[in-house]
């Protein structure tokens, strides 16, 4: 289907149709596809834009990752499909290592998607043949490199599901999520919430990083301010506020009457 | 992936798990995946429960079918791998035309899907050799029976698109929508619209189906008496109230601070 650039909702479609393309390519799984339609309906309900408290989560997440040692960015299936150049891009401007980690874990899965992270330019690109666990995941799940997520004292994990956030929150490591669904688990765990689409969050965290590299004094004051509670409150009352919004569009456009002239 | 009963989440997970073998099938495509996600998404906000104005809307779905000369169910993949039973028992119960119509049409999945709902017990089913168009859909899309949708009064469209539930209300005809999305352009063009989970929408309406088949004088006062605009507004406030819920939800429940031992 050809979807023309004037579409209210272009970019959305056209994500929607990436992920189909890379499922059929065996990168993203069913259960991809799945989660990727709950956040294309809270995306919606964000209005399909960068929220203020997620530009606030993101400057938030940028200092995090600048002031990490050994800051790594996590990848599976959906984030490689939608966003492999931006995660790569973020990869080399922190020398941070990438690990690809799947909830739905397949030697040859995890192969392709180190293939396409290391195409798209990441520097050092983990995943295949694994030499640590996660503590409290299950089997595959847990599977991860010293070097690697393991060893992290940052991690980025977009689109992220809960167990996992869990897990690394208890770890003791800063994390930070990336999910539409400011109410899942991953969001209400991670240490720094990003509640944002992954292909707008991701550059948006990549200018910050460039603009907080030579500036260590807001870097440091950035991290002690944070505050993460009063951050995802503010995204619950955007979210509410925009629920109003929508929801008494109907009756702010009478026109929409006339037009349904043949109904009963 | 077994999943216990216990699961808070269960009936969720089971659908779920139910669409992707579908999908495996070939009855379900890839972006009827992403549009069950969507509405898993809503179906999280509304507490996963039949709404007190879903119930309202699925007895006001049940008069107008009941009411009905020609009454039709449109079904989908979708809504063959997730409710073909249900739609089979309410269209013996209502001698209701079945018609397969597919957003992705091919021959060899409408074929597969007409052979589901015959084999759930669904009296007539119609979708190959469509002998009618609906007007204003592209091509495939705007294939119909004269003796199904197309020459239907009242048609029930579960998980249908904007487009195609557009096109039946400007031909006159009574528009039920079974769609979580209360916000959709189907749940804004619908006659009645049901914000409701399919799986549990249809046996309701069965039920009420069957009350009123004894009862004229009821259906016709339900009839008369049903604000879809009233409707709809109740199931916004309903929304917004459970938004309002969930988001208070983690101040409410000091003792998960508790579990963050290890946070930074």
């Amino acid at each position: 289907m050809r979807i023309p650039k004037s579409h209210p909702r272009y970019e959305s479609l056209v994500r929607r149709e990436t992920l189909v393309r890379a499922w059929k390519q065996g990168i993203v799984v069913p259960e991809g596809l799945i989660a990727h339609g709950r956040g294309e309906a809270f995306d919606y309900l964000f209005g399909e834009e960068t929220t203020a408290p997620a530009l606030v989560a993101e400057k938030a997440a940028a200092a995090f990752l600048v002031q990490a040692k050994r800051p790594v960015l996590s990848v599976n299936g959906n984030v490689a499909a939608l966003a492999s150049s931006e995660i790569a891009g973020l990869a080399r401007r922190l020398s941070a290592v990438v690990e690809v980690n799947l909830f739905h874990r397949s030697e040859t899965r995890v192969r392709r998607i180190v293939r396409i992270m290391r195409d798209a330019g990441a520097p050092t690109v983990l995943g295949l043949r694994p030499n640590a666990t996660i503590p409290h995941l299950e089997s595959k799940r847990a599977f991860s490199h010293r070097r690697g997520v393991y060893g992290a004292d940052v991690v980025l994990v977009p689109l992220e599901d809960g167990d996992r956030t869990e897990a690394l929150v208890h770890m003791g490591k800063t994390v930070i999520s990336i999910d539409l669904n400011p109410l899942s688990r991953t969001s209400r765990m991670a240490s720094v919430p990003i509640v944002d689409e992954v292909r707008r969050a991701l550059p948006t965290v990549e200018k910050f990083v460039q603009e907080l590299q030579g500036d260590p004094e807001e870097t440091t004051r950035i991290c002690a301010e944070y505050d993460r509670r009063g951050n995802l409150a503010a995204v619950y009352s955007f979210l509410e506020w925009r629920l109003g919004v929508l929801t008494r569009r109907p009756r702010a456009k009478p026109r929409a009457r006339g037009k349904r002239r043949t109904r009963r």
